[in-house]
């Protein structure tokens, strides 16, 4: 990146946070990033329910502060008269709420849409809920895992013909914080041209249809729905892990062209058999093509075979735990692993950097702290007199 | 949403996508859904990979018109003089140019970011790649398995003690296709206020990383990687699918609330139990607890403890495939699954709804076709004449 740097895109930009758990957090960890200032409202007591998240350091949750770090914290009850006026205060200089409760309790709180719409027309509204604000379960409660299980995905993922398998990272959550994120952000465009603000509203189930572009294609055009494939791919071969020596490794050979490469590469005498001389062939005899890859594969390590392959320009790469790959020199050089600096006395914690490098945007060496609940209660009440409102 | 409408908020922009495959065009379909006119730049002859991609109805890719709804196709070969002067007519009206190529090949084309930045100040330029345009691996090519095997998704997916096992749904390019999108819609937000375009720089293992928040906490919290944990969440205990007589559905009770109700709704004497008094019980004795709900709930079809749990507001659902994921009365109120308009004589086609639901974006019954390659080089040329350059 050369071009001259002009600031973070959001500089400058308030985000008023009242989400818990992880899609909500997720989406304003985000925005944070792109250079708002996030400050989380949290309940009295016991505030965002991750602060009780295992893993915990010095009682602090690892977890809590992966996905907090840069944010402010100031709780607030918003049943009581002077947190309300607070929150209030807080909302005359807020660009974007977010919150993710079931529908109706915002308007319950009497901080529904319509209400805040009226009153602060240029803030931009986002709600992230399991279902979302429309349709007949609309109320009901939802975690990543009912999402995942309804909205399909664990349907194809899995041994092949076994039992239904959890994507292990929790997408249900995080797509739909992701979807929040480009609502909110193409409200805020949009509002440098109208001077109006809008409401987003994302269903966590939406989200998980929104992804499956595979399986909904096979769906609806074959009338059957796809199962799991294990670690191959449905429709591509040779695309899947293969055995090693010593672990795991997998070869995407997308192509004709690759599959030829791959057949150089282990001098297997292949490229020319007709059992494997289309992708449809190939799809046909996976089971038999993926013996006679391991019975050479396995004689060696899987770096080896990794070396190997990328000398010959075939896609692969080991299949590493998150121990490796959170020291893989390709992550480590794009600064994906950051420390969060801790507070004095406090516990050190390692976070996820920002995977949107842009042109302006600061690549930090590390992420500030999480904020403990209520730490910065103080310095957003100075700030806010500071403005005199 | 009974504010005033006033439009899709990318109403008016122009996105040159040359991106094939599928992350790329992920991206392009979120700008299209929020407004913007998408116009796929294609090599001439084969145009987007995808084309290829089964299942195939009359001839034509199901996968391709899903992802490809609603845009415009032009075939253009960048290495010949005429096409590149239509190209440089698009470039002078784009709003985004998108492209996947690996580092230095749009430099090698001469419309690297530095030259297009030079002549097209304005003009937002969004690339993913497999490893992004920096580090040691920026030049190797990659999948979207090789950056969930990479990244680590692939060691925590999959049953306890098993291999490890590929996401369904292509994560690997998703996410990064996502959060171009979002890198994109933050750059037209900037630029409505400098005046100036930016370069967005995704790459699909950075990605990876950064969606993997509990792995991420709980590998440098503790030093130790996270292996899969098959149905199950790692951490909270009851939350994993449970067997009934005809199937699969999930519990997810996340606290001792939850677990005190799903406990009454079932019969089951646990509540008090002190194997199963807190969290961190019953996650120790996670095996055990399952098999005495199971003892219980596979005496009944899923529909049923579904309905028990809803009524006790358990947190629950069904573990749904795709055909029944999209006939689900939630899905379809939310318009997640929509017909795509057939051309002429053509295929019928199905394509996931938009997940974005907000104020001013109207909410279509039907997407238009994708286009067929080149499909709209007449209209896209007459549109450019029309505007005199």
């Amino acid at each position: 990146m050369t071009a001259p740097l002009s600031g973070a895109p959001l500089a400058g930009l308030v985000v008023l946070d009242m989400t818990h758990v992880l899609a909500g957090p997720f989406c304003a960890t985000i925005l944070s990033d792109l250079g708002a200032r996030v400050i989380k409202v949290e309940r009295p007591v016991t505030g965002d329910d991750t602060r009780a998240f295992p893993p915990f350091v010095q009682g602090e949750s690892a977890y809590f502060a992966a996905l907090n770090a840069g944010k402010q914290s100031i709780a607030l009850d918003l049943r009581a008269g002077g947190d309300r006026a607070i929150f209030d205060r807080l909302l005359a200089r807020a660009d974007v709420l977010l919150e993710n409760y079931r529908p109706g309790v915002m308007e319950r709180l009497g901080y529904g849409y319509e209400v805040l719409h009226a009153r602060h027309p240029r803030l931009i509204y986002g709600a992230v809920s399991g279902f979302g604000h429309t349709g007949p379960d609309s109320q009901k409660p939802a975690y990543d895992m009912v999402v995942q299980a309804r909205g399909g995905v664990m349907s194809i993922t899995g041994e092949e013909g076994g039992p239904p398998v959890r994507v292990g990272a929790s997408i249900g959550d995080i797509v739909a914080g992701m979807y929040l994120a480009q609502g909110v952000l193409a409200a805020l465009f949009a509002r440098e041209r109208t001077g109006e603000g809008a409401k987003v509203d994302i269903g966590m189930l939406d989200a998980q249809i929104a992804i499956q572009e595979h399986s909904l294609a096979l769906t609806t055009a074959t009338g059957h729905a796809p199962g799991p494939t294990g670690a191959r791919h449905p429709t591509i071969t040779p695309f899947s892990t293969f055995r090693a020596a010593d672990g795991f490794f997998v070869i995407a050979a997308g192509n004709d062209a690759l599959f030829a490469k791959l057949c150089e590469a282990l001098a297997l005498p292949l490229a020319d058999d007709a059992r494997f001389a289309t992708n449809a062939a190939r799809c046909e005899n996976v089971h038999l093509l993926k013996r006679l890859i391991e019975a050479v594969t396995l004689g060696q390590t899987a770096d080896h075979w990794v070396a190997v392959l990328e000398a010959a320009g075939v896609p692969t790469g080991r299949v590493q735990d998150m121990a490796q790959a959170l020291r893989d020199p390709q992550v480590l050089a794009r600064n994906m692993v950051l420390p969060v600096t801790p507070r004095a006395g406090g516990p050190a914690f390692s976070a996820a950097g920002n995977p949107i490098k842009m042109t302006g945007l600061p690549e930090p060496a590390a992420r500030a702290a999480a904020p403990l609940l209520d730490g910065d209660r103080a310095a957003i009440l100075a700030w806010l007199d500071a403005a005199g409102r």
